[in-house]
């Protein structure tokens, strides 16, 4: 057999056990995969550097689904490579079964979740990044993209970021099957639009019938020959291909074929081929050099903003740590990881305007194993929500630093003010969120973020705040501090980042006026220190208040109320926080006008002992 | 003066007053603002129409700053069109002032809130989108981009749906000063980027020097007469032009100049052009035609999916209310948006997979006084959360649907599974959330929606589900309804959604042994029915169980919790909700992996009781 006729076999493999996985549950996407499975083949027989049994394996190429949802077709390339069953294939989509609807990394082959469309190539732009700047090894990343996805703005912020980046170790194919879910794209067949579109952006690119083994092969060898610049294969196929049930018919996309058994006939029957898949090229990772943690040291009474502070500690732990690594979205100069650039030029990327290819970037540099420290302000990691919720089905471990958060951050007006953030990334699932009041205890937590895993966000603030801490104490994720507490307290004032300060302003006054307000410092926000809280509650007869810059909902108030309802305390909780829309202003005016400063937080103490007095009286 | 000499005049006054009003409180972006000025005096004094009398003109241009924090410029504008004073100019970033940081709608001319980048084009090609097609009316929407902001994917997004759908009446204008925030952009004065990737987008593009006054004109004058397509003017531009201590300097950015004063006098000092705009051309927006709402009506006991409810109550509320239209991006057959797509083509959008010009294009089109009610997956709406809350910012009146929400969707798994949509939703200013189970009280929910100001969502069920109320009840956006009650009730089981029959089947099992369970729909997560709540809770002996799809952060448990806080009622909160990745799986199988099906909820509401008891006991 000559290797096109291999690989033209290797194909209909690939469609037949698509079309049988997917009569397991009778769902799945095997339309999706039939007109990708040339290409696949073809990558899989010849082009393809993997290490099957040593899926770490550093020099291995990567192959990223980024249309997740030709799952089908990813494990029909798993059953050919000899690394699962024909049953284990057979349970896909089954409750228990490691073969998800979607790729996910519980299968040690496959490095990232896709399914959320468009994120693929942005990912894997973070994977060739890390090949060419960070291992400095020469594996591949290959990308499947849909011609759907094309769509959405992150693919074009990939685009961009590959060429500007040079990333020759990258090549993307994209499946242009013409139809997306529930009718034709923008383009249908057209590639010159793709193709216009991909070399605007710098990229080479190569227009095929991707059904012609000979053109597939042809332009892979194309695209690993290409250099200075990534490489797109714009292919026509034909969804559903091999099927005239289903081959290049609407409404059949993400449906079972209704009779899989003549469908497997149509193809020529189930085919039994195992690829002996080309071994990764030999090499070892680069290694930046280690050494010891040296944290910056802050006085105590001195005024330095967290997110300076967060700069300092970044760049000391790039000193200790060579894995360490830091993105930016163009705002470096505000966040302070221009101090990491500066001190460690080799491992900082510069991801400008575009927060999607910043947190994607974070994903795919953890990928091959190194510590990603992205940021940007908090108000804009809205941007990129999509891409930490999967982050956390990708079981990525990164860190993510949001400064300027609040109304605190004054004349720049709502729309630069993070203020939905600890809501948004409490909501990531096995997230740690962080928000630290000083820079003493932002540096600590800085470095204990670096071992934390899954999705790990970090929140300061703009404005230069006391230091409160010695630098010599130590803060754990999930601790508290309590700042101020006498055994007279009547009320627990918790407050994390900018509120703590006012917190402590209030307390001040109400101990003139003597009422004992005891502050708790629960800069852990997620996980929380319920042991602490609840020792506190229980100290100041469950008299609870809760000051944030953040909405109410979501935030440190509900995180509070959560964790004293699981612990069954019974506590009386008063919550402030901004709820009408903020403007411009001075920090001091807004927090005012919010209800969150000093003098709130005093009168909302009165009120709760009031009321509470009362209430005795009553009763 | 020739026109050429009065343009360059205008020029030099928006400098000055751009200058000027950053010099209040020494903040705003002064030379974001000086690179543009030549761009925006020509077009002010020649080409736009706009009736600053009357801003709610349907006829006037529209302008839209996407580069938001050139907000200097365009208070000078307003300046120099009679429509603010020079005491207002000065009172820029002022605590009061409507002269904010970045522009928002609390000033009568400014459409939408800019200052988050990569929205401003997106939003625009909403308005230009509802000119064309909706209100068919011959204004233009002119939007003035920064060069940074074209790093943004939702960039790319705007320009692939304009060049798509043909917006002729659309112009963009790229201020390429080249300086980002802490540096160079990615392409520099490199005009021929910018211009190449425009045209492979489908745009018209007209490179010029940015300071030339007659190539300035020259190219609003070919943006108005090119038909087909939209236009975007790049504009090589030099930032803080003409004040040499700043001009063409890195460093220089969202900084007042250290010399306002020389800068005003190198500029050539202050100036009182006041410009006579052009009249908007005469029309009258298109009204589509009114009838009587005829929801659907669904059979109690029959089953129906929510999100088909949805469709069916969309389109009935199109036939009823000419004002209302769809948009989805690309997953219409599973919103079922598709229903109005059939019925209303005429006012249905197809925004393919392109999350964030969606929700964009429902902020433009809102802007002219549609009602757009926008959907896809519950899970996809996190590629738009900054959009979302910028809409708030916006004062923008918007309707999302997000279907497949929870792990119930089954076997599709996690990556398509909305379970952080309440929490993101809840957190967006001024919001509703609502989560209907029941196909009538879906219908009268989307009803409600088209009146109800700011950001409202609605999440949707994927399975089919008992239709529990009559369609003749009803439901009210702040509403709740107790579905099961006795006098015995031991405890108040809460629920919305696909977890309300989860709590009903419960709630039979545990009658059957003796404890009388009250089941509480609270259909309305935000605003929540806290006096219906408190009720129940004071009923039940304050043992409320509550029990949702969706990650136990910021929904509906964290919402309970929130009101009876609020209300200072003392109650004992079981919080059932997912807290490990989903898998893939049926929906049965899923829900009781997630400890959220009936037997949990059954065995749950046990141990609260028997907590209690003991409890009790003890005491």
């Amino acid at each position: 057999m000559s290797d096109f006729e291999r690989w033209r076999e290797l194909g209909q493999q690939l469609r037949v056990d698509s079309i049988r996985s997917s009569a397991t549950t009778k769902s799945g996407h095997p339309t999706s995969s039939m007109s990708a499975a040339d290409l696949i083949a073809v990558l899989l027989a010849k082009h393809l550097r993997y290490d099957f049994d040593r899926p770490d394996n550093p020099t291995s190429d990567h192959l990223i689904f980024s249309k997740g949802h030709a799952s089908p077709l990813l494990y029909a390339v798993y059953r050919a490579a000899g690394a699962i069953s024909d049953e284990e294939l057979l349970s896909f989509r089954l409750f228990g079964s490691k073969l998800e609807g979607h790729p996910t990394p519980i299968l040690p082959w496959v490095d990232v979740a896709t399914g959320a469309l468009g994120q693929g190539l942005p990912i894997a732009v973070g994977i060739a990044l890390a090949g060419k700047r960070l291992d400095r090894l020469p594996f591949r990343t290959w990308v499947l993209c849909g011609d759907s996805e094309m769509a959405e703005g992150s693919m074009w912020e990939a685009f961009e970021h590959a060429a500007h980046e040079g990333l020759d170790n990258l090549t993307a194919i994209i499946d242009v099957n013409r139809l997306g879910q529930r009718g034709e794209t923008m383009h249908g067949w057209n590639l010159d639009s793709y193709v216009d579109r991909a070399r605007a952006f710098g990229w080479h690119a190569i227009a095929i019938d991707g059904h012609d083994v000979e053109a597939i092969d042809g332009a892979y060898t194309e695209a690993i020959a290409t250099t200075g610049r990534p490489t797109v294969i714009v292919a026509k196929t034909v969804k559903g291909k091999g099927v005239a049930a289903v081959e290049n018919k609407g409404g059949s996309h993400g449906k079972a074929l209704d009779e899989p058994d003549a469908a497997v006939e149509e193809l020529g029957g189930i085919r039994n081929l195992t690829v002996a898949i080309t071994s990764p090229l030999a090499g070892e990772p680069h290694v930046f050099p280690h050494g010891t943690l040296q944290l910056p040291r802050y006085e105590v009474g001195t005024e330095v903003a967290t997110r300076k502070a967060y700069g300092d500690a970044l760049a000391a732990l790039g000193s200790a740590r060579g894995d360490v690594v830091a993105l930016d979205g163009e705002v470096s100069n505000s966040t302070f990881a221009e101090i990491f650039a500066e001190q460690h030029p080799e491992r900082y990327f510069e991801m400008y305007i575009a927060e999607q290819q910043l947190v994607a970037a974070a994903v795919g540099m953890q990928v091959r194993g190194w510590v990603p420290f992205a940021s940007t302000f908090a108000a804009f990691f809205t941007r990129a929500y999509d891409f930490a919720r999967m982050a956390a089905v990708s079981r990525a471990s990164i860190k993510l630093c949001g400064s300027h958060a609040g109304v605190s951050i004054g004349e720049d007006g709502p729309s630069q003010m993070g203020l939905e953030d600890l809501a948004a990334f409490r909501a990531v699932q096995g997230s740690t969120v962080l928000y630290p009041c000083d820079a003493n205890q932002t540096a600590k937590l800085v470095a204990a973020m670096a071992d934390r895993e899954g999705v790990v966000y970090l929140r300061t603030t703009r404005a230069a705040t006391a230091v409160l801490y010695d630098a010599d104490e130590e803060f754990s994720i999930g601790g508290s501090r309590v700042v101020r507490e006498s055994d007279e307290d009547e009320l627990t004032i918790v407050a994390a980042g900018i509120t703590l300060h006012e917190a402590l302003a209030a307390a001040d006054r109400l101990q003139e006026e003597g009422t004992g307000a005891r502050v708790l410092d629960l800069y852990s926000v997620k996980p929380l220190d319920s042991e602490a809280l609840s020792a506190a509650a229980e100290a100041t007869g469950g008299r609870i208040l809760v000051v944030e810059d953040h909405w109410p909902e979501g935030g440190l108030g509900e995180a509070v109320l959560a964790s004293l309802a699981e612990a069954g305390v019974q506590a009386r909780v008063t919550h402030l926080a901004p709820r009408d829309m903020p403007t411009s202003g001075k920090p001091a005016e807004l927090l005012a006008a919010a209800g969150i400063d000093a003098d709130h937080i005093a009168e909302a103490a009165r009120e709760l002992g009031a009321r509470l007095a009362w209430v005795r009286d009553y009763l």
